[in-house]
């Protein structure tokens, strides 16, 4: 049965976002995403969710243009217009190269998930098992701690969040026990990189005494310096399932693999194909954090994933602030990862906002079951998304940009890195 | 659209296959393969083709009886039952080992080809589409040559063939004018290992003269030591497009390597994903022969070529004796794999029976579309199978045995190896 793309739609929005710690700074009032609806001749749409910088939304855009006629079945007729578009050429085919093929990745990864689910809807499958079908019912993830600052800067129509100020030990242990609580949790991550690694491993010790049965995990965000990682790693002998990316390049990674008692896991040395030959030679990481929004879709993530059982690496999954689409596709995807052996990093937990229809999905003990029904199982929430794109015309922004956020709360913040 | 499994049929089928030579003996008068019919309630029927050996049928028996019930998207749970049956056990899910698993690969695979047949055909997609999509409307195979007897040794009932002898380079050349003309295939691959290493080079230099333009290849499959392989190697430099399987071992094909000027090219050295790791570490060869037959399936070749596309290996695709549902698949498949930069091998105009409908599929210029229509694209010829089981009822073979048939030709011949 023939299916033609007969539009694709790509809506910019913006949603609330707390003002999260990290070591670029701290999370805007609002955060950027763009829906991509694939619309086909017979009127069904398939729902993709991606980064909404106007860098992306420009290749999007760019690519949506060219995709009319399409049948959604053509993965590689998706990719070579991407290519095309992007590249203005083809794709080199024998050999993935080193570097460069993020963008192709990225826009070709938010169609593919639209295009997937449109196979699954008029195959009638959910798109788990489009995919080959699950290995499990449910997809863990865990609880994604931030430092946070009370309130956002400025502007007092600013959205505002319930969580208070978590600065201190006894505060980030209140935030998780609320986290746990209302999710379920069963492991435990906590995005670090924001003040001296000392402190922030005496606050994996306040967790790891409150919640002595959840693996834990810090995420410096390749803030920390070889010198400073290889000083506090013996604090950290026993207390993390994984590090995940202490510094900043693969080569820094490596030396500290070789003096770390802990697997080290990555979402910014390792972040496409091509960078994966000498991460395997270096023996730099032995976690890889997937995300098909930048590995190049759901087909992508399987071969990834795959490639993970291959070498021996284990495979986990990135999140940064997303909406139900992409918690959706993640789920999918999840479940058919026979090594997905870590649970899941998600920000979702952090969003008040959605753009899906029936509000936001929930987890149960920490894990979540796809929606039911064909393809992602998700649709839109039309006077949502209206609202949302509106948000995004009025709010301004149009990069993430941690940074300045950071200097109208902290003038002499000093963003070089490594921080520490 | 819910689909199930009502039925397996796995019925052994023999066919008459020339007495072909190559370094473990020659062809027996008859090949063994195994039919596949994966039944739904529904009656649609699903197709695959394997090995026929006594071991394989034992084992597709085994978990046949077993896939009653399986939705046919389900490739994780047609992967967790094969596992259970053959291995009587799960299968790891961290690490893929560097052994063990081509017995459940070559099972899974044959099932997984029909699953998927069923899938595209309920879809209503040719099976490339449902696999992705193709880069190219049709697969180039290449011409594979044998030094062959001119008859199979004893009863007067075996059968025959028009090719004659085939010994002197001359008959040789003959036997490729005849294999080009007849199928326009713009590749050559010699099967080697038969006679001395310099004969066979002096049979690539005559093949070389008549065919100036066509890549030539050679497969001694693994009948030189090393360091035969390095005292001829000066010979092949700048004949071969690739070298394959000169030497027997991984650690041999590496040695060969560091010293040879083209790429050597495996399917025996590095036949399960376990082994890619050592294979790329030590830089043993630089083209894979991809064969969804005991990689496990289409998905699986698929996953190859993607980690062959990581790495900077080449893919190309191996062959044993085989029937058009097999080229079906192989030729789908080979429609999506971007670097599949090497024609396929095949011993397909080897074969004068068939078991799909229709008769033999033909080359145009040494290139095969797949059948038109969805899934594979081909149905059995019901009394094509019965004949063709009926050889298998008749003619006792239950393990091919090149060796033992040599041995009634040549008493005296000595099937130690490295041969040469």
């Amino acid at each position: 049965m023939t299916m033609r793309v007969a539009e694709v739609r790509v809506t910019p929005i913006a949603f609330r976002d707390p003002p999260l710690l990290n070591v670029a700074g701290v999370h805007e009032p609002w955060a950027l995403r763009s829906i991509i609806e694939v619309v086909t001749e017979a009127g069904r749409i398939g729902l993709g969710e991606s980064y909404g910088e106007d860098t992306t939304l420009a290749d999007l855009n760019a690519c949506a243009a060219r995709l009319a006629g399409l049948d959604p079945h053509d993965l590689a007729g998706l990719r070579r217009i991407v290519a095309e578009t992007l590249l203005g050429q083809e794709e080199p085919v024998a050999a993935i190269p080193p570097s460069g093929t993020r963008r192709v990745n990225v826009a070709f990864g938010a169609f593919e998930v639209a295009m997937l689910d449109l196979q699954a809807q008029q195959a009638g499958l959910p798109l788990h098992a489009l995919l080959g079908g699950a290995v499990r019912e449910r997809v863990p993830y865990s609880a994604y701690l931030f430092y946070k600052f009370a309130r956002h800067h400025g502007d007092p129509g600013y959205p505002t969040d319930d969580w208070g100020e978590v600065i201190s030990h006894a505060q980030l242990v209140g935030e998780t026990h609320r986290m746990v609580q209302d999710h379920g949790f069963g492991s435990i991550k906590l995005k670090g990189g924001v003040f001296e690694p000392e402190y922030e491993i005496e606050s994996l010790r306040a967790l790891r005494a409150a919640f002595p049965d959840h693996p834990l995990r810090i995420d410096p965000n390749g803030g920390w310096s070889v010198p400073t990682t290889l000083r506090v790693l013996p604090k950290l002998d026993g207390l993390l399932e994984y590090l995940e990316d202490p510094t900043a390049t693969l080569e820094e990674m490596a030396q500290v693999a070789r003096a770390a008692s802990m697997p080290l896991a990555t979402n910014m040395v390792t972040v496409e194909f091509g960078h994966v030959p000498k991460t395997i030679s270096l023996g730099a990481v032995q976690v890889i954090l997937s995300d098909h929004h930048y590995w190049g879709g759901l087909r992508a993530t399987q071969h990834l994933a795959h490639l993970g059982r291959v070498f021996g690496l284990g495979i986990s999954m990135h999140s940064n602030s997303h909406l139900g689409i992409s918690l959706a596709a993640m789920t999918h995807v999840g479940m058919t990862l026979p090594n997905l052996t870590y649970a899941a990093d998600t920000h979702y937990p952090w969003q008040e906002d959605e753009v899906i229809a029936g509000g936001k999905l929930r987890f149960e003990h920490g894990t979540l079951a796809p929606p039911p029904g064909p393809g992602l199982g998700v649709t839109l929430d039309r006077s949502a998304l209206a609202a949302l794109h509106e948000n995004w015309v009025r709010c301004g922004i149009r990069r993430r940009d941690d940074a300045s956020e950071m200097l109208k709360h902290q003038p002499d913040w000093k963003g070089a890195r490594p921080r520490f």
